[in-house]
């Protein structure tokens, strides 16, 4: 029996812990905090929100004894067993389901599905438990369906590079299986040791890779779904192109298991690039970022994978939490540039060109190239940015999307307006993808701080015509925020779209919409 | 006043010139048939066909008022005004629709839905009427409203690339546009100098580019639309990431303005390639064109943007009608490949280290290679074959997506099962994204090869898991097929977003779902 990650952490005593613990997903490189047990409890969503709770039935014993007739031994009740899948990574949320099932097949998620229909029993779908939301575990007493135990690939065609596997499958593993056949999957996050490949596609995972090979939306060729009422839908396609009535599929990637559970993915893949080398650069205004970026999209063209900045106050953070040094020093802002190609002689010289002329041009004051593979892994200071932040005390995070143009004002804007409310106002993120990480950390949580960022944030990034949530989704946390991102007619659709595929509302109830009026 | 396409096409006497014109949609250096006026008309669809005319109202006087009252001068209702938009480009299906609107506005989109909900009058969105499944013209007397007036570009990014622009922009206008600037659009098609962007993400078109940037799935960013009911849905944000909600714009991509009116687009654009290289190969099997497209994509890795293959059939059809010379003779399999990238050096380079390989292994037996702009157009054979199967006779089209390993295998079969009764059976298409273009031609329409070919060539294309429409969509010509490429579940699903967007039925009736049960 594999578990996914989440189930081999549990708790160690002290609160030290417990905030190191806080944005630490698995880090390339660092290993995965393990076998830490203690006694500090996450409190309870439904206590520390004003959540009412549906009138859905409660478990019984009855329904237990079914589902251990249907799936002996892959049924977990004890109450020590299924805490791990109640209480979300960042341990922020903390639900209180008695019962984790893990199906093998898409015919027993559908025989689950079509028995809790018929009682009126909610269900949490769950893959690696790696949302960051809140939109992976129950509110309440849901049943989880976890997706761990369905991890097999079905095919992989090496002419098209199209894999076809379960939704439980750990992103990671599928690298590993594609490398060894020289292909990459299209996308890349920090949690990929973790997550599931079912759980990216119901989350619309973005990460490293969106800029080259773009959204899941492209990528995904075909899902099978099980409906609310436990019928399956089959639309796992291994086709790039297929215009035959509405695309269905694409209803589901992004809904957080709200309309269904995606039991099944088809995926294209893309070639393992031969080369790939990285730049580290310094700026000396966000201006010059952005005009580095222009510049280098031009030059490195078709060769460009990653353009990520990060503000000097993230350096600090690195440098002062972790004992990292950074390779180019005192600049206001930092630039990493990756790219992925064929051919390693071509693509070095468009990179020595393009940092020829940033230098000469003034663009970049300062900058490092690595091409050795664990140099590049050993410079990754960006994606220990979220690390050191768990490190400088209590973290409010916020994942926006801008026009490129405005990405750092809202910084800025922030920074002015908490003054020494806050100990540290930073951002960073995906320059490339118009996508903002904003992290303001304070000593120690306050509900004065929290009100003096929200909805302030929110109405700044309005304004901008920003998305809310970029890659993260709106889970649990965030789902009375959609107004700022959705007019109001796109919310009621949404709504009757929920309503329509899932009348009793039993699918990941309290999830992305607000509730309907 | 702009009219589209079709607006300046009419009829000319004879069958000659009509045969010649069926499959002539606007190629490539090919000057489109003018101003030929005739008395040949092609059969209205309702009496050919066995439709019933669902129970809409009739346009009555007080109808053309309001709408001329909305928008003066931009209300068409002389019979022969009407008729270029009643007439589809193929010349096979044929609407009586007395009525054409031009709106400019969203606002006015909405006023005229609002006003045909309420008296329950259907309506036929028309954007460059260069379908070719008899999508965009009226089977009855829907009122057709045209997009060829709402052709401003609204705005475009030149960090990020984003164009936004109303629905009726001409492909062709746009990629001119963005051209200047240093940028693509990352769709191209042969209709490109009539279609409408609109009509482009509401067929889902794909075209030649969809190898290297995708499919529109992932690069339109947000759409306006306006329901059947005449409310507006303004999902145009210009975001690469935006993870608030089901991305509704999605249900209306592909949709075939079954659900609702697309009056805006916002799409991401790539840089203009700075290389362009096109090589002609020859092979001596299939199985040998297709192990050059896995050498070919692992040697050209990101700068490949074409890889298109024709039989000798095809050649030899171009050569026969049209009078050119292939540069390359006597192989089974021509392959045409083409390169874009941002350095010209650098990518002949990788072509002809492909090339002196694939030479070497021979898995080509000859080949020529054009770096100059006007002699890769010459040099586009590819691009011509529908033109030179005009001329062959009568033909029988399909646009088959097959798992990329068998797409040739549908050729062989057919050409085997008809044997004598069909004058040439020929294949070629986008093979990178597994889109097989069977043709088959005859000296004149039988019903009889017609029933040897239907429904053959859709259980075979079912059996392997293929797609019955890769990229023309369903339209009303090939609606009633949908079961072989989608479960009976999917269709009923799309059956019921269609009664929950639409309920009265009036957008686009008769079109890409099969009626309801």
């Amino acid at each position: 029996v594999v578990f996914p990650m989440a189930a081999a952490v549990v708790w160690r005593r002290g609160a030290a812990w417990l905030r190191s613990c806080r944005g630490n997903r698995q880090l390339p490189g660092v290993p995965r905090a393990r076998g830490c047990a203690g006694s500090r409890e996450v409190v309870p969503t439904c206590e520390r929100y004003a959540v009412r709770r549906l009138p859905f039935a409660r478990l019984a014993e009855g329904d237990v004894a079914f589902f251990e007739r249907l799936m002996p031994g892959r049924v977990i009740t004890g109450e020590e067993e299924v805490k791990p899948f109640n209480v979300d990574w960042l341990k922020s949320v903390r639900g209180c389901s008695q019962l984790v099932l893990k199906p093998q097949t898409t015919a027993e998620v559908s025989q689950i599905l079509r028995y809790c229909h018929e009682k009126n029993l909610a269900v949490n779908p769950q893959g690696g438990n790696t949302g960051l939301v809140g939109g992976s575990v129950p509110v309440f007493d849901e049943i989880i369906l976890s997706t761990a135990l369905m991890n097999q690939v079905i095919s992989f065609d090496k002419v098209s590079g199209i894999l076809v596997c379960q939704a439980g499958c750990v992103l990671e593993r599928l690298s590993e299986y594609l490398e060894e056949q020289g292909f990459i999957m299209p996308l890349d996050l920090g949690a990929k040791g973790s997550c599931h490949i079912g759980g990216n596609v119901a989350t619309n995972a973005g990460g490293l890779r969106l800029l080259r090979y773009g959204s899941l939306r492209g990528t995904v060729l075909g899902l099978e779904v099980v409906l609310a009422d436990g019928s399956a839908l089959d639309c796992l396609t291994s086709l790039r192109k297929d215009n035959t009535g509405y695309d269905l599929k694409q209803l589901f990637i992004g809904s957080e298991g709200t309309l269904g559970v995606i039991t099944a993915v088809s995926i294209l893949c893309p070639q393992k690039p031969k080369a790939v080398n990285v730049a580290f650069l310094g700026c000396q205004s966000f201006a010059k970022v952005l005009e580095t970026f222009t510049t280098c999209r031009a030059m490195l063209g078709e060769i460009l994978s990653a353009y990520e900045f990060m503000d000097e106050k993230c350096m600090e953070l690195v440098e002062t939490h972790l004992k990292l040094s950074s390779p180019v020093a005192d600049s206001p802002f930092y630039v990493l540039i990756e790219t992925s190609g064929s051919n390693s002689t071509h693509d070095e010289e468009k990179l020595n060109n393009f940092l020829e002329r940033a230098m000469a041009s003034g663009l970049v004051t300062d900058g490092t190239v690595a091409t050795d593979e664990k140099k590049i892994k050993a410079s990754h200071l960006r994606e220990r940015i979220t690390e050191a932040l768990t490190h400088d005390g209590y973290v409010y995070k916020y994942d926006i999307s801008l026009p490129v143009g405005m990405l750092y004002d809202l910084v800025t804007d922030m920074r002015a307006r908490l003054g020494q409310s806050a100990k540290n106002v930073v951002g960073y993120g995906h320059l490339g993808d118009g996508n903002l990480h904003l992290n303001i950390t304070a000593e120690s949580y306050s509900h004065s701080l929290l009100d003096a960022i929200e909805p302030f944030v929110y109405e700044w990034t309005a304004r901008c015509s920003g998305s809310i949530s970029a890659e993260h989704g709106l889970g649990f946390k965030k789902r009375h925020f959609i107004q700022y991102s959705k007019p109001r007619q796109a919310v009621l659709l949404m709504q009757q779209f929920k309503a329509m595929l899932d009348p009793k509302g039993i699918l990941n109830p309290y999830k992305t919409l607000p509730s309907a009026p």
